[in-house]
């Protein structure tokens, strides 16, 4: 039984990329729970490692440095790249660019299983009347999803073609609590985020898996019966919020596409109307 | 923004139809927590009006009636009219002819959002074996449950033509308690009718939505799955009652298409074998 | 084996009702070839009858007219009633009191099958780059697309109840050729249209069924898959009249409700606008 | 009301069959909760009857053992035959003719309702990464699974052509706790697979009804929507098992079909290499 | 490149069992076409061999015969065992051990591909009215329907494990041409047959497909849709015996359980009511 | 009605990119059947431009250069960009930034409708017995299928945000005869591709839609059901080049992944095993 073929409960190395940003920082100390070294990576700045860490600054966009980046690693948990409306030359660089240097070094260096954060604005442009799942079409709602649905892409190719395992996490809401009306329906808490990255690390088989990042709210626009086979069951809710949110968005006007759409503000934000 | 584009949670007036019938008694106070003022309408006498509470006694089949009764009205639950298999011409009057009343009044007055009592009726001839989901096709058991298809094809017309919203509740059993087997999988308590009424007044964004009406059985004939985003999450169950219920009903006749179908005695009661 | 059971190619009699109007006086002549007595009623004054002919003039409406009407039928092809855009009441009188009117005489007299024309109009509201199965969610443009589906829920409710089968037909535009670009789509050619009607009277099971009514038109929205059991071929297609009808019609206002929908003008024309 | 169609909450006789086997003699004192009498038949020897209970040697490919097996007989959980992978001969004596005995003598003696110990090798051979439901084609694992998919379509045939009701309960592993990890997925705890016997005996309506056999586990390959009008709600979860589980075995060889596939070791195993 | 993973277009030696039935008869001389040597077999006598021909009785209830029967050979047209609802002992031997005979002794020694005459009885519960696919649940009409049933399950076992490629083709009414209304949907030419028959030994990857054997009839309750990769284009149609087939059965008996069934008369006829 | 809501059957300028390479040249004289001025663009030299065409050389990942050459132009047949199995880098260049760089002029120019040359190969990994509709999720087959995947999610976003249509047409194989057997099922003669591009540009409403080019082949992988409403009927089918092809491929090697999928030699090609 060759390395390749050794699905673990346990790693050896994970490697968490995007590691400064905020969701990097809240799972840092928690990826720490299921591997021997966790390797960081960021662009920018972070805390220097501790016992059993190691960080490592690079560019996704550089693929020679994320060769080097994926050397030994076992396992990773992908937050890096761009996560919000910008340039097309930024979430380009990050998103496109990036994520293809980080597929193609898995490859080379025999990596088993990559947990890819996608995002929910690859399905934005649905409405927020209709409940979906991961087997409908796609309908990014600006650069970032659409450079996310290529992310997605790439891990099937990978997965169809090289036996490469990803479980594509289309995150709702990661914060501390739910900002706004919307949020009641996308909000994942941050224990629920570290559940649904250990499901997604340690269930035997995935292929290409995609599964909805959300907690167990009442109201919700995904069915994540197709990825049930992961073992991800959310504890948390943001009914918890509901009152406090209403009372601060008392009324939604029914006619901005944020308030319709389930990408929220991002099917109406972005570069698009910049002139070149 | 307009007043025709604010969806609230609080609303300015509520109209609550069918205020005289057993339903409608029990949720005259529920309606309170979430308006101003409350109008109450039906053709039979009702307790009088309270602090908040506006009565007016009006026939749905008067168009004119209809039309002064939705003057100043931002959102309607809708239970009046006929909820049991009578003759047609009784049917007709009051959920169909009063259907379009009432629609046609909501129009022209720019009420947001209509929250209509339709039934499991409409899809009585369904077997109790079968699981279904507010897409299926419907099957109407008799002229009741016909009126109600009806009313629901209404309700996507305004939604599709006129951007009215609705959300149409195919209301099972909404009792204290359930009166017999069929009723441990179609009974909604009145507590979880509230939630369910709640839910549909206040979501965000909802077109034309239709959710089965029951609480969270242990038998279920239908999935919810496609109304998930209206956040209605029932919070009682029939199952505290089943052994009472089984007791009190030992045996069934499979042979009576009351117990084979979805519909119970509606499909073989009704005004059809009378002669003209 | 009793008459009520049989299930025949020719028939005893047959009532074609709406004789008088456009597609009527083309059915006419051509519905003799499965019948012995054609019985022809129309509230409008029509050609006398000839041999092997019964004209009747009755109004839908009229319940005890149409329980004489239907008195000795074997089968009928039901085109009466209105069918244009026109003031609910007419609408309601016709298709909705004068369809349950007809089904329940059917079902006294022991009518075996009805062929019941209903229309594209009952899913008016899909767009044209959709392509719709009679399975499909209705979505009606006006009152009288909302009639007839008020017709096939009938026609349901009496095929579960009663076993009276019916086949309904949602026909799209049934003209000598086609007007616009839209009846491209829509066309049926009088001779399909026999067709069709025929293959609904003979077909040995038929339930109820949904068929589109079209031609072999190289542009359709609407998949007829689940009718196959009918056995309807059609034979002739709007394409020999495309290059006259896109010359007639060379651009088209793509902001224009009429022009994205299937329902056509029907999606912005009605009674709704006038005051009561 | 003639005893044929009469659907009881508690049962004059059941028949279990398969009884000394390891199942059996779980389900054994259990099922007294339901019958005035228990019938127990096995080809292998059991403790001896208690009061209410009557203990039959049967071969179930006795087609006149069996038929002397099901007289007087209610309903019948039906555990009896072959549940692991052996020679087709075994196979095909106790799980092919021994199902058809079964059927056809409940059938003569007016048995209203069996409940088929399946299993989940009936669709073993899809992946773990796949969620299924009892609507997907069949992909049997070996000789066993095939055995079982055999049972489930004659189970069909005996509802579709005599009215003779099945709940066929595909069985995950029914152990006092799930032994690898394989069986966090697929475990049902006994006291689960007593309230599914429970609720597929006493359900009013089943039909043919399909439902796997499973506890409520995070991990799951299948999805039992089409099977809530049977009233299943689990209890007990293997989750509390997973540490330990996980523990015993902390790395998987993903080369290895029974790691890969639902059905586990089974989609290996088998008498086929056996030269004849 | 061994010889199990080439796919021919034209093959050494084809085994066409059942040889001596009426279809038998019909393909012998056809199926010379695309094959160098023609192993025929049967229980029952047959025409001798004729150059290329190689003509061998055989039970395929012997195992030890059948895999003598096997040897040599690369491809087979499975046509033999019982094609009418017989006792369950002679359906059994034939078409259940058989079937295991012929694919274990396929498996042993390397056929590429086998053609299975299954039959439209697999699904013969569906009504006259429902237009379905071959993904759709099984619902056999019978012992007959059951055993081929069984025999699609053992094909699909066998391509999962051991990638033995079968097409199982769902035969309707092969027979000169149809002999009442039913065989107007079901018929299928020996012309088309033998079409089927090439385009399932020819196509390049089948895997495990069904598909219904059917010609382009106009009436058809089968949609072949999922089977389009094996390039099958029936050119005959029952119309051209309609007039003639109509004529001959003008009236149906609508509660016969034959009329309204897809499967016919076997839906009412066979061995079940025999007292043991 | 300004300019950017007409769609005409007759384009003022229609611009064709790819213009050197072999489809666009053979498109080249038949797209002046539609428009009066065609603006040919390609990296390479072409034939020049005769009278009502332009001819402009552009580097389409050279925004500028793009953004110029969309300039009066009413509507796009998109061939231009890399079309086989290349380095990441040019691949990303003219398909993904080509791509942006394309649909921001034209968004920016108010063009009204793109025909975009998608590929099959964005659905290669599925396998040759698979029929999919444009409705199932991709499953590209390198990096060629993934940059045309993200072109078909860019034109979704840029119609569901900014109302600008194209339809996608997944190409088969575009020759003037199929080469092997695979192309017997993915073949589109260059009349038919010519046949589907007009269909494309003047059907009334498209929305976003996805159609897989294919001539009207005997076999099959693509079902177009989706995309009826634009009209495409195939007239050439590649079943006249069977035997010849056949007999130049008389045998396929079911172990090669190419001759599995439906993507062909594509699935095991390209630049992923070169060395950085």
């Amino acid at each position: 039984m060759s390395d390749l073929t050794v699905s673990p409960i346990r790693f050896g190395r994970i490697l968490l990329t995007g590691a400064a940003g905020h969701l990097g920082r809240e799972m840092r100390p928690r990826l720490k729970a299921c591997c021997d070294r966790l390797r960081l990576s960021d662009l920018e700045p972070m805390a220097p490692a501790t016992d059993g860490e190691e960080v490592i600054v690079a560019d996704l966009a550089d693929r020679a440095a994320v060769l080097a980046l994926l050397e030994g690693v076992d396992a990773v948990v992908h937050l890096g790249g761009v996560s919000t409306e910008q340039s097309w030359e930024r979430i380009a660089a990050a998103n496109i660019h990036g994520a293809v240097n980080l597929y193609e070094a898995a490859r080379r260096h025999g990596v088993r299983r990559i947990v890819f954060a996608s995002s929910n604005h690859v399905t934005g442009f649905y409405r927020q009347d209709q409940v979906i799942s991961p087997r409908d079409p796609v309908r990014p709602d600006g650069f970032y999803g659409l450079s996310k649905a290529f992310g997605e892409d790439l891990a099937q190719l990978y997965w169809d073609r090289f036996g490469l395992e990803t479980v594509s996490v289309r995150i709702g809401s990661a914060f501390a609590a739910p900002k706004d009306r919307r949020m009641l329906a996308t909000w994942m808490s941050f224990d629920d985020t570290e559940r649904l990255f250990m499901a997604a690390l340690t269930a035997p088989v995935v292929g290409h898996s995609i599964v909805y990042g959300l907690s167990d709210n009442a109201t919700a626009w995904w069915d994540n019966t197709p990825a049930r086979h992961l073992g991800y069951r959310p504890q948390d809710s943001s009914e918890v919020f509901r009152a406090e949110v209403e009372a601060r968005q008392p009324v939604l006007d029914r006619e901005d596409p944020a308030v319709i759409h389930q990408g929220g503000a991002f099917v109406r934000t972005g570069p698009f109307f910049e002139e070149a």
